[in-house]
């Protein structure tokens, strides 16, 4: 077993530490009792920051490489730079009550926005090794490879995907008081990928946050599955190099009032016969709800189209039909959720512009989707609405074995990781023959929405 | 709701008392105490025949149209026609006991298939009425249709897949005590269906038996499809009139001790341009243990080899291989599970020949399958090994949702009856990531078997 250990240095590890003391403090105010998360134990206080980031990031992840399941090496930040006693902790926790009493979901989404924001500018900052220290294990890519090719799109976006895995596995933590299990795999043709899973969490019945970056020639199934999409490729004797990676996820929870997740950022590049590249972004962020929720349903298009807009006015109206049309259950009659966006072949005004709308919208993704999870987290449910998720769930594995683009051509690839493209399955799923929920009911008003999808903003 | 009355006259209503009274006796038997199914309460004593048809038929089904799940209507054989008293069937079962206790069900099944042997023979008597009343719903075509193409294939493999439901089914209720939901369905385009759901069951988790015959003209990628397995047929205008009937199972118990099963026996026919009709079978019957039991692997393959020898020494080693390649998850690089037979664009040596073949493999299903869950059925179990079943009928949805020829075909065909598609998914299924089973067990004994086809007989 190869066990990495990646250390933190002094600015990561404060940072750090701001990051956990905060959501440290959120989850004493929500239970009402000081406890301290397994996780994330300090030895001494440091001062609360109100106004960073209101969710903790790379305080203490189980690595674990390839094929080393079961066996974990825990890789902390260095020890004695983090500390937060369960006295100060608790002291803390009482002046930040009330504030967190007052506030609703929706606003502290608003200010994680805000803080996103913030951190948008951070690239240009620190350097890659910096950048680094977050993440859930070291990038696909060597740190001096990255180093030297700093400014070439492949490195930002492999950086921006190391990114958003770390930043919404860590929400994600803060939220069910689980760790994710983080593995590391090579691909024998080339590149490789870090998947981090959480099963029977909780809050999550299974979380899935996927990177992977991989790089080769394209098979002749690949390159054809590409023209179909539009992008005329010449190879040279038949040969395409490319190089592509993303970051993917699927959140499913337990409780049958917080919907499912998924999103999706990837970039192609391809080199013709002629040494141009061919490039594009695709990517989306979807919600799976098992009941109709307006005002979620509000929330979150309307969190998307704040990230479009910023970018073009027709994103938002364009990729949420595009979404509508492709997570559809064609044999069902039924889309897979309520949307969001989606968007593919993604290379225009410029490859800087791309980039930056591609960027806003990972930055979305939790505060799309965290504050919703707040909000239900502790809503009660029946075992009939238990019943109709394993329904729903159902029909979420029909989509994603019979229809999705990306699990079909993953396991029509030969040397594909099986278990990081069917990660996308939930725990548990039920089919009941001639299911139809009886009219006036939650289950049909969310059946409706499905058939006849809306727009919520 | 149109709900139709297929009353049953002396006969056969004797002849199901007969097949009644015997599994009531066997049931008591077993549990050890009287006690009488809900569907089979009749009023007067009816003489004890030994050597009948274990199982019951026909003796009451809940019989119901399409579109009207939650209604249902009993479709009883004749009032006061059958009959068993309580006190007679606890004498009745007293006298059988001693013989149940000290044969083995393998034993039994062999009764069971002598049995079988003897029905083949009613073909040639009674008329097509008279059998129709021991079908679970009276068949797709009008009666009088079949009586006056009575000699035709059409006519013949009809009969055929009715009576295999019925006697499936009828085999089911008697090892659950539960009762068989009874589905019609037509299609817009010509021909319907007859599905018999069980669901959640004392035995069964899910159950379905499912008959359809449907025809019209064939579309431009049915046609495809058919061309590819080497069928090269020529239209008149574009246009193939076909048929196509079969009647298709798949069965998943709650023990996990119990093993899955699965038949499909199928007929084709289409008229060519110039008049001609093309003709062909096809069929199969495998099994998907959760864990392996050789006994039951020798008795299900064996009782498959009798019924493949007596027809041509070639069929049972060609149709196993084939029943291997088959049903193959090939991004697993798993079969689906100890597999059986399977064949397909039977053709040869004459019409005759191959459906006396069918008839037989049809005629195999209850002997191969029930034996092994009458073996199993009060066999204890944990939540592991219930968790292993729930983690090989995820694999089993895979395999029909990813690669099932019958599943792809039906959902991209415009018309097709879905509920009746997915009826082979499970209940319940479960996704772990990563799951391996640790060395030495019996789960891992079970994967070997499952990436190394063995040979059971």
């Amino acid at each position: 077993m190869a066990t990495i250990v990646f250390c933190s240095v002094n600015k990561t590890a404060q940072t750090t530490a701001r990051r956990c003391s905060i959501s440290h403090l959120k989850r004493l105010a929500r239970s009402g009792e000081p406890h301290l998360p397994l996780s994330c134990i300090h030895s001494k206080p440091v001062t609360f920051l109100p106004g960073t980031r209101w969710f903790s990031r790379g305080c203490s992840v189980r690595f674990m490489s390839q094929g080393t399941a079961g066996r974990s090496a825990t890789w902390r930040t260095r020890k004695g730079a983090l500390a937060l006693s369960g006295a100060a902790a608790a002291a803390a926790a009482a002046a930040v009550a009330g504030f967190l009493a007052n506030a609703n979901h929706f606003q502290r989404a608003e200010m994680a926005t805000k803080v996103f924001r913030a951190a948008e500018e951070t690239e240009q900052e620190g350097s890659i090794l910096e950048r680094c220290r977050g993440f859930m294990s070291p990038p696909v890519t060597d740190i001096s490879v990255l180093q030297e090719r700093k400014e070439e799109m492949r490195t930002r976006m492999e950086m921006l995907i190391m990114e958003t895995q770390a930043d919404f596995c860590n929400a994600l933590q803060e939220v069910d008081g689980g760790t994710f299990k983080v593995d590391r795999w090579q691909r024998n043709e080339g590149g490789g990928g870090i998947s981090c899973v959480m099963q029977d969490g909780k809050v999550f019945e299974k979380a899935g946050v996927n990177v992977s970056v991989v790089f080769g020639n394209l098979t002749e199934e690949a390159a054809k599955q590409m023209r179909s999409r539009g992008k005329v490729l010449k190879g040279k004797d038949g040969k395409l190099p490319f190089c592509a990676m993303g970051v993917s996820s699927v959140i499913h929870p337990k409780n049958p009032h917080i919907p499912t997740v998924h999103f999706n950022y990837r970039y192609f590049e391809i080199e013709e016969e002629d040494g141009t590249k061919q490039w594009w972004f695709g990517g989306g962020t979807d919600l799976t709800p098992v009941y109709v929720n307006k005002e979620d349903a509000f929330h979150f298009h309307n969190t998307l189209k704040e990230a479009c807009d910023k970018h073009h006015p027709q994103y938002y109206p364009d990729f949420k039909k595009w979404c509508d049309r492709y997570f559809y259950i064609r044999h069902r009659g039924e889309t897979r959720g309520i949307g969001g966006i989606f968007f593919d072949d993604l290379d225009s005004p410029s490859q800087e512009e791309a980039f930056d709308f591609v960027t806003s919208c990972a930055r979305t993704v939790v505060p799309c989707y965290l504050p919703i999870v707040s909000k239900h987290l502790n809503e009660s449910f029946t075992d009939e609405d238990k019943d109709w998720q394993q329904v729903r769930r159902g029909r979420y594995v029909e989509f994603n074995l019979v229809y999705d683009r990306g699990v079909k051509f993953g396991l029509a690839t030969p040397g594909s990781r099986i278990e990081s493209i069917l990660m996308s399955l939930p725990l548990t799923a039920r089919w009941e023959y001639m299911h139809e929920p009886a009219k006036g009911t939650l289950e049909a008003e969310m059946l409706e929405v499905l058939r006849n999808p809306k727009e919520w903003v």
